[in-house]
């Protein structure tokens, strides 16, 4: 007996027209689908932004995106017997490009329109077309690399409760009140002009959306975590807040770094993930009552036997010290790696852009060594075609890349350099501070 | 020919009486032993107190150890032909434990003598001792747990240059004049009454100690980056400041946990460790820039098949949101995983301690989804000689585990409460926020 | 642009009406399509028996299959410039069960049509049903047991050339005529009866078929290698006998075990697989002068941590001591596992057919150490959902399995004594003695 | 409390007086150790040969070796409460070199001298020094290999019951009795001459050394297994033969590969090992009456990405076909990989040594196919310093080897042909037929 798929999409019509996409969290979004626990399934995903970003070799698009039709999901997917306080869990159990579209992107956003980590040194607009081989990807973009994709969906949520929603709002609009005009801005609130309530429609619908959080951070409910290893055969245990879950899934990439540095910094994708529920009643209680999900990655991981591990501490690009600040610390092992991967010949855009998207691992090693954290930044040296480890006299085992034009060096852009003339370009350091005000 | 030990030490003794031995850095320390790029030699070590700790079933000594004199490293040893601006590539051939010496020990500082991680929660001095029988480890005070260690040393660094050397200074006590009265400090400053100097000694000594940056963090010539993979065969890159390289090493530990949680997390240990050094000509330039060293794991580590990992976002435990911090990201990561495990019967200082040990994976999985980061902690299951992975039901696969008593569930301890009671006990997240003003 | 599918089947129709398929080898049969190197490309395929195996609970057709039909092969491929004494590098880079079919069966062939390993102590026909689920697979027909697939193709091959095809024949011939009536036979000569020789028809058909070898066993050309770890993402260098190569590929496995102990061992299963050519001109002088392939693995096998190893000598089942003999021993080994895992509940038989499919390893550990050559079977202990580990007491980590009806303990089969009371019945000591007379 | 060493050796003095140390099997053998099951100890053996073996430059030693001296192990060892029919579990907590022996060699045996598995084309002595540095070793005999070391002891023995012994004597008589003149022989009957049994001396010593079996082969109660992940943390269940277990461990060897090619293939050493019994009462029976030992590898196995597959069939070097001979096959595999490496300049002694040392993995990937067998060997492409993998042209990464002197291409060398004149030289097809007599 063949799988059912649940949830189907279709790549040449408008996400918004489908009722079993939406891009915005709210328990009155009514479920599209039902499953019984112990029952396969497969589920159809757009990519993220909604098929805004093109096979090309342009970032006009990337530029332009629209980030407020981020991300949409399928579902909501309502799992027969789940009840508040049950962890719902979710089996991965296969996950796939969409046949025909095989291929997915990673960008840098201008920093006026969502920027990324390193938003004040790569400001500019940047987009990397990643093409599928199987399980393998290369990229006319980034030549020398191939990697084997640990496919993953970015985004695995169940609903939240209406007090759940309260609490996320509350918390996120204090938090962007500290600083209202930051560019980026600290977070992002409901923004109804865009909300695609599934088949939520008129009154019931547009109120929903006013207060509907957005899509793009991970919270208790799962959501946007990003993690690289939740991948085929992986098990990822998310508290239920309403009846039967109302679980959505989305946001597949190919492939991410540890990290996500470029904010679009995975490989997206449309594509097909095979699931399979199962519930622990009572599990949230059962298990500790922690305030986030649990996650188990799956056995089939590529095998990786080298990797060149960057490291940073908790001092600002103008030497300037901070107290077990794991954020700067991983800033300072990025740009250590950026700054390694230059000499073969890639532009910082490009090595931005690839530790971005390959599996590189980034971890804190260190927190408590006063007053640096020690974050660091592995690199598995065998996507490369070339050899990359360090030598004697600093001599490369290859000619220097010629990488497309699209991928210049970092030089300044008089549009962007125009747009940053008028605010006070927040240095990361302030900014971090900010964030803490 | 057998491999020549060219630092020795003798562990009736106390650590300041051996010349070989020094635990601050400063470039007029005189190198004690010499040796040539290309050649194996050993050197032997002692835990990073000197001998303050013993192997027995109280906390006292964990409690009043005097952190000044810590870490007593092996060195500085010379390395023929070693330049400013080289690479220092140090090659870790082999460690083991002292022979006869075969234990070590985690612990938590109390709040006023050092603290850690989760300093607020577990503010009391407690101590893990930990048996070696090979390769494996287990512990009378955390009964249930048996795995292979990762023996590493916490520290390897080149000796800083003079300029280096005040910069240091200049940076961490601009940080502590932010909160001078901090419990615990924001940064250990010189503190010339415990320095031992090497062989450096009289009017020179003291005048050096004045200066000599304490060896608790990590910086840009190495130092304590306490990273888990810098094991057997690994490598790592050091940039020279000073002609001969004079580097040091120390603080060996039969494992640790990416993080170290509780500041004494990982196992501290005796013991000796096999080196060869290789120099990069100009390392430094040729190969980016960096601001840190690199370096590379070793090709034997132990092979985990299960991983557990627990999930955190930028949300303190008082709800209050934060933006992008990496930091508090990882302590929701932790306090998650604390609650989980103890509902095996672990208490919480039994699990604070046991995940500062294990070789858990921290890992930063997506720092640009505002304003959550989202942070992890992932436990290796094979670790647990009983069953720790969730169950519908939630119920145990062994009857709860009779922890000894020094390891009580964390109830108040008067005489904490007392000193606690004349400061404004510092919260984590105020804390965090101070570290930015 | 979506990747091209040069090779379709239809499960509906038999397989002899699709000129894309073939079950013989014959450098006449004309190719059916051809790719350039460097371009990716798809490959249907059915499964070996060309869909003469039900999924149902009975092995009545297990019993009755008519293997002179096997293995229908998709091809003959034609390469652009493959020429004579080059290598034909094939990369798998995706393999995938059928869509609709996600499910595979392994099987024990009766004594009388087929035999297998360990055919004297299992004569009778039995059958396994496999569900896919993703990337896992289970069955009803061995509880208690789940693992990923190793997805594989049992089967790829170039076309011989004329001279090649002689040898083959003549060599194989020589070897039946040792002992012509053997049960199961030596070898499998030409069969132009059941020949399907490909878009080949007529008198040249028949022509070609009187003299096409058979597909089971492994040649020079590749061939029936069954390699667990020819799965995604390696790669496989083939000599090219004929222009065009005219490789062919099929016989694909969800999984099997080292040796596919059941002869149908592996997970048999319709499925597609992605493939990419390269052509080392020259390659096999310029390699070497190989008698034979060589192969790369895949760098996404699942990971294990645990495996117990069964151990064999050759000494055979009589006490009657062999020199090196290393087929004989791995029998010891394999023997000694089933026993192993029949307590557990298991009857033989599944024993048998779970050892063939999942991912063991079987290893001629020393082939010097005369007279007993050590080969071993190391089983990944995480497939089971039970505690399988040596234990204090030999007790048992779960009741025993209520394994289904159909796996009886193998009690005598008055049907199988009939049959084969009418030969006498070789002991596989002398049928391993026969084979080197 | 420091493990106890409770067997030592004295790498200045003979073997023979060393009465901890016996080279035959025997239960008259007295224990010259008892153990606690539970309690950890340490083992110094020498190696097999007990010093007849130098580091240097020349083979004369291995051509005149007295191999009927070996191997020297260290024991009996008395477990308190063994009994027969019990599981004697041993643990391998660690092992290491001899401390300032860290070296260790490989050789070609001389044909009428022990001989290999290849004996026929390398018939010649040769030797391999190997240079320990920690993990790692290199050969200055062997350039461009560098790899970690996966010790272990090729032999752990329990000591067989009288009847076991006349079993073994009689099975093995029987062989040799096929071909009594065979050489290199078919088996090693007992040899009183240069037994030493341990402790036992006099009549009864010479009593039993008449019938005590050698310790060349693997048998029931375990013995030369030679399996190389038999390493750290690893586990072995042996069945009790007599009281107390009597259990002896020599044979360590710093690395080997599957199928120790070269009869003293493995890198054989001095080394110290650390060890752990438990009795699992009436295990045997308990765990399904195996005829041969099981074990467990441990964890911490040395992480390769890539592997470089050679394949063998069960047709010989002549063409004739044989039916389902894994020996036969594996051998065609070794001799493949062997002509492979050769063009790197490689001799073929170097390659035969290099491939019986370095972890490579031999496998049995299918035994049913008839007539061919498919076995290989499977090579870790890191533990060469240069790129190995097959290229398009076939060019080499680096210019070719210089191999010492030492070892030149294996041209006939007078003496051997002088020598092997006066036999009929056993050729390996009719070789493996008479052991099937």
């Amino acid at each position: 007996m063949p799988i059912p798929t649940i949830i189907k999409v279709d790549l040449t019509r408008s996400p918004r027209e489908n009722p079993a996409l939406h891009n915005r969290y709210h328990p009155d979004i009514p479920p599209i689908a039902a499953v019984k626990p112990g029952k396969t399934f497969k589920v159809e995903c757009v990519e993220w932004t909604g098929g805004q970003i093109k096979n090309d070799d342009s970032a006009e698009d990337i530029l332009n995106v629209d980030l407020t039709q981020a991300h949409y999901l399928s579902g909501p997917i309502h799992v027969e017997g789940a009840e508040p306080g049950d962890y719902l869990e979710v089996e991965i159990l296969e996950i796939q490009a969409y046949p025909g579209s095989e291929w997915g992107y990673t960008a840098i956003f201008d920093v006026n329109n969502g920027g990324g980590f390193l938003y004040d040194i790569f400001p500019r607009a940047a987009k990397t077309i990643w093409d599928f081989d199987g399980i393998y990807c290369t990229s006319r973009h980034i030549p020398g690399v191939k990697f084997a994709g640990l496919i993953h969906p970015g985004i695995i949520a169940t609903a939240p409760s209406p007090k759940l929603l309260r609490e996320w709002n509350k918390r996120e609009s204090d938090l962007v009140s500290r600083d209202p005009n930051r560019v980026p801005p600290l977070a992002y609130l409901p923004y109804p002009e865009t909300a695609h309530m599934g088949s939520l429609k008129g009154a019931k619908a547009m109120a929903a959306a006013k207060e509907a959080p957005r899509t793009i951070p991970p919270r208790e409910h799962g959501g946007n975590v990003d993690i690289k290893n939740l991948s085929r055969g992986s098990k990822t245990w998310l508290p239920v807040y309403v009846p039967g879950a109302n679980f959505s899934v989305g946001d597949l990439h190919f492939s991410i770094g540890d990290g996500e540095l470029a904010f679009c910094g995975a490989i997206e994708m449309n594509g097909i993930i095979t699931l399979r529920t199962k519930i622990l009643k009572n599990g949230v209680s059962l298990h500790g009552n922690q305030r986030n999900p649990m996650c188990m990655p799956g056995p089939v991981e590529t095998r990786f036997s080298k990797w060149l591990t960057f490291e940073g501490i908790s001092v600002d690009d103008n030497g300037v010290q901070f107290h077990l600040d794991a954020s700067l610390s991983f800033r300072q092992a990025c740009l250590n790696a950026i700054q390694y991967f230059k000499r073969f010949g890639y532009t910082g855009e490009q090595c931005y852009m690839m530790l971005s998207a390959i599996p590189v691992e980034g971890r804190i090693n260190a927190i408590v060594d006063v007053p640096n954290a020690l974050c660091s930044l592995s690199v598995p040296t065998d996507v490369f075609d070339f050899d990359v480890l360090p030598t004697d006299g600093g001599h490369l085992c290859r000619v220097t890349l010629k990488p497309p034009k699209m991928d210049e060096e970092e030089t300044p852009d008089p549009d962007v350099e125009r747009r940053l003339k008028h605010k006070v370009f927040v240095k990361h350091d302030s900014f971090l501070k900010k964030s803490h005000l």
